[in-house]
């Protein structure tokens, strides 16, 4: 790769968090309705979407650091790698959500399991395979052995 | 966001396969082993990873088109929207699959389940939560009820 690629947004999220303290991060309410504005020149790219149940969503954490590789959280200071990690501070920040598509109506798509802030840039939009995204055997060591509890 | 945002790869994926006509979308071959080289200066932030058992790899496809918005299959070529396909050629071309995790050495991890080619730019790396990732209920309903036969 002789240059850096350049991302180009393909629409915005709205979401009901203005500010990155209301999100919440590993316990995200899953009936929180979100709203995907998907940019006019990119509408036709959403043809067949509406017959997905699940979607993989990928956005831009615009406000994250990208200078992190290891990290701690607030309430287990233990730091692990950026790469065990989902934490949106990392080199490449972006941030990707297994949501359940509830509608479309036209260029916009309302979808629950998401955790960004108003007007989150959006990257991509895929559909979400049973077969071949997550894997129900999937474990995260640190994780299970953490000492501190997670906020609920 | 004032600018586009640019990408910066931490490392780069060494594949069996040097083109795009031997990789296998939509029949990935799960035995096949890929290995993950993540550049030095990124190396501290593997720390934990080794505790995973999947891992999510995102790797841009960088000999991919970014002007399809429609696209049919060569073996079905009923047009689908690029956002309901996992076509490499998208908007922003970044590629994610769900990989075990066989071995970590060092900077090296050897994973399966991805489908690149030699060379290919490594973005992200994030731990794979059975609880978050995916979704045995995913169903993709254009997929279905296609007409076409996905060579095995």
């Amino acid at each position: 790769m002789k240059e850096n690629p350049q991302l180009n947004p393909i629409g915005v999220i709205h979401s009901p968090y203005n500010t990155i303290e209301e999100c919440h991060p590993y316990s995200q309410s899953r009936e929180q309705t979100f709203r995907l504005e998907v940019f006019p020149e990119f509408a036709p790219a959403l043809q067949s979407v509406e017959t997905c149940t699940h979607i993989l969503v990928l956005y831009w954490m615009h406000h994250a650091r990208r200078d992190l590789l290891t990290q701690g959280y607030r309430w287990d200071n233990k730091p692990h790698g950026t790469f065990a990690l989902r934490s949106p501070h990392r080199p490449n920040p972006i941030a990707l959500s297994t949501c359940e598509l509830v509608l479309r109506e036209g260029r916009f798509l309302t979808v629950q399991g998401l955790d960004c802030i108003e007007g989150t840039p959006l990257l991509d939009i895929k559909p979400c395979f049973a077969t071949h995204d997550g894997s129900p055997d999937a474990r995260v060591g640190w994780w299970e052995k953490r000492t501190g509890k997670c906020p609920q």
